[in-house]
């Protein structure tokens, strides 16, 4: 039901620490802490000795005592102590280890063959470490299937009605929706020349007035990881004039119906003013928690525990990013053998803005 | 497990408007709604293209707009409007829509085949919009099946026990219970002469202290469409010198174990005075919701998954009319056909008690 | 899954009397109550008419009456009263009801075939009666199957860890674990001589600072049938010189992943102080539901439906009892056949204590 052979998104590196953090990825029960020298650990978070959370423990130097009887368990997994009686230790006692990476600033995760783990296939979302940037961001717990906020995500036709008088636009809405695909890369561009900004942006903009170019490019790698390229400048203008941001949009499964949705909003314009930092994690609450997410919850609670293809869907041609990707996620579910990692085929989006930032391009889509 | 071929009330009259109503009749999603000129409209509430429920959305006109995409569909459950890209509309992009009836202040819904619905098989609740009565009325939820709660309607014996001080009367309890069955009507009648009334009735009958004569008659249609004719009068007196109702229990199954209670109380006294509404609004809230319902509740609870014939029940004098409603129900389903609707054998009430209103019959029962 | 030819405790006796309980155990549904005479009663608590559970209704004279349509039944579960029509009683008419022993001041109740049900068969518990003991008692509900309590009480290493700064001693901790067995019966055993007291005896000795001799004696009986003996006393010294109490440990399934806990602490010293008995019910407290309870039901979670066996959990050396008991369970519930009663082997620990009260021994394990 997932993808084994690619990497998770755990957390964001700031909710890792010498606090230990309890998540469940795709079924499996995971434990993540750091250890005294900063680095990111995720072991199974089930004592095999009586099954009690480990998380419910401590963390003592780099290694974890569980609360209940005191077995401590390594980085890598194997338990280290034994405080009774003869304090052996079976070869068994251990718990699982994942390999992890630290990259952009997120706990990666690999749930396949350790051996396989290869960093080179974590998606670049390197606009969250960038200097130039700004960075805020997030976790939500959606109580859907995560394919179900990946349709949300990759379709932004929903807007004008589910955000309607904060970020709906008529030349959002009447803009073409072109999807591109590369390997299993998925990109869904809206460009949308000469309009009227949304007010969420219209706002951001300085209440600016005049028409607007804006655009929408949402990348998007399996299983479901997004990277959304927003924003607006005047008509006929570079980026270099305008405000955009790069949105994090990155789905793990908790489970079949339950989904941790890592967000983040890296942007390019007034980075150091906090106030522009609460006018966006307003604007997320407001637009994710108070109308996304119900929607999304709604629409699992109405098909209950039926999935998408078994209720046969009609589609509409806005649909046809998120189609591309359901079908190009079941091909690779089908597909998937040991050996064989995920790689996205985009270019960095950093340094294709670099390449661009004064031109007309990447303003106007580049795939 | 439910019958198709027969009328459901899915809504009180006074419930459907220019405002979404979402029901779920037999387990499916149901959206209620008045179009422009008043007619009721019944389509499927879950929106074809990503299942969200149009219940969320907006009436525009005649017409729904899901709250997700925009899409918008007609009382014909046709989607007639896509407000994206090519604007093109799939022929398969349609909810059902059901064919429903306005009857007796009542929204009635047919599940099965829409040219078989034929809408003089629904049954006689005509006490309900005759100018000469006065009614009030409402749906509980109850978290049972609705057999239980027909099992409760049909056998008045409870009374002494769970109603006991408020509807009970040893009149009552030594009153012979007689069913008769036309077709597939079944009646269970208590005629109660010359006795103590019950509390709440003694005062509605304005302290009245000396013998009643009672009745107490039960007239139950498949699936559960129950018609109650209730009320006393001095001894040996006519129904004009007494006072009386017709009470309306119709069930609907929400799903195998939920069930809507549409109740009303038409009464033929004090018609203008909303004190009386006042006593009967909350004799039905303690008689029902407080003594009732948890009692049904709790039955289901101690049920849990399982059927009453599959308990195996053992059965007493009392429980003659619920078996013979069961009985009824079960072959009813077991022989269900399309074609075959099914058609009450009651003759109205109303012109049953105009013909009789000044003898003893129909204070004395007729069937 | 649950021992049927045992006695299970379904109540401690002063929770019975003329008021009716309604209790599960190993999933039935039994009610419970005294009759006038004051012997207790156990019946089933769904009333075979209608489903409907007795424990709603009401108590006469010795006969329950259901709260539905009234039906009494008697201590013998048969119905004695149909109060409706002819009043005919159908012979089916009737619930079980299970042999009880009130011993120890709990209620036992019988499983299996009331012919074989032998008083002889309960567990020794005197210490709860006996008058040179002041017993304080309770019930809790624990949310995870019995067993995972069964280990939790026989394997007391998780004292130190659990119960940090409370009931963990450093002899304790260090002490040997021995485990014996007799039959069916268990023990596990804790002998801790010379050192010092966890911080509640501490206390509860009236803050003796020297180092102690400490013992937790723990004896099993299938299915959970548990009984602590534990205590400290000045190094060197008898029984008579110190303090100690038994523990009642009794395990009832309400179902395959709820249980209920009945303790009791039957102590030999300040028999008539009522602040001994709030220090060590806070204790309690402090030590099962703040403690013990959470982890127990997080590891019951974390395992969700799978069973220990089904976990394949890997062991300790202080898991010995613990497994045993597992593993006697087992093979108890495999070999069960009608006629075969279980019986603790263990002598009464009353009449072990006055034989030994002024030596060394039982300070020092007899078994």
């Amino acid at each position: 039901m997932f993808l084994k052979n690619v990497w998770y998104v755990a957390a964001w590196s700031n909710e890792v620490g010498r606090k230990l953090l309890s998540r469940q990825i795709c079924e499996q029960p995971i434990l993540l802490y750091r250890k005294q020298d900063g680095s990111p650990v995720a072991i199974g978070n089930m004592c095999p000795h009586r099954f009690a959370p480990l998380g419910r423990g401590k963390l003592i130097d780099d290694t974890v005592q569980c609360s209940y009887h005191g077995l401590r368990f390594g980085p890598d997994g194997r338990c280290v102590l034994n405080p009774h009686a003869d304090g052996q230790i079976p070869g068994k006692m251990k718990v699982r280890s994942y390999p992890v990476a630290e990259r952009h600033d997120m706990i990666w995760l690999w749930l396949g063959e350790p051996n396989e783990a290869d960093q080179s296939a974590i998606p670049d979302f390197s606009c969250n470490t960038d200097p130039n940037f700004r960075r805020i961001d997030g976790v939500f717990e959606v109580r859907a299937n995560y394919e179900l906020v990946t349709d949300n995500l990759l379709d932004l036709t929903h807007a004008e009605f589910v955000h309607e008088g904060v970020l709906s636009s008529e030349a959002i809405t009447s803009s073409k929706l072109q999807t591109h695909q590369a390997g299993s890369t998925i990109w869904s561009n809206r460009w949308c020349p000469t309009g009227d900004a949304s007010p969420a942006w219209k706002v951001a903009f300085n209440n600016y007035d005049k028409p607007v170019d804006q655009w929408l490019y949402m990348r998007w790698d399996a299983p479901a990881h997004m990277l959304l390229d927003v924003g607006l400048t005047p008509v006929g203008k570079t980026r270099r004039d305008g405000i955009w941001l790069y949105g994090t949009d990155v789905l793990t499964p908790k489970d079949a119906f339950t989904t941790y949705y890592f967000w983040g909003f890296a942007r390019n314009y007034e980075i150091h003013n906090p106030a522009v930092d609460d006018f966006w994690r307003s604007s997320i609450k407001l637009a994710f928690e108070d109308q996304d997410k119900p929607i999304i919850e709604a629409q699992q609670q109405m098909m209950g525990r039926r999935t998408v293809s078994e209720l046969n869907p009609v589609m509409i041609a806005a649909d046809t990013a998120a189609t591309r990707a359901r079908r190009t996620l079941e091909k690779l579910l089908q597909e998937e053998r040991p050996g064989a990692v995920l790689r996205s085929q985009a270019e960095p989006p950093l340094s294709l803005l670099r390449k661009h930032v004064d031109s007309r391009v990447p303003v106007q889509p580049v795939v």
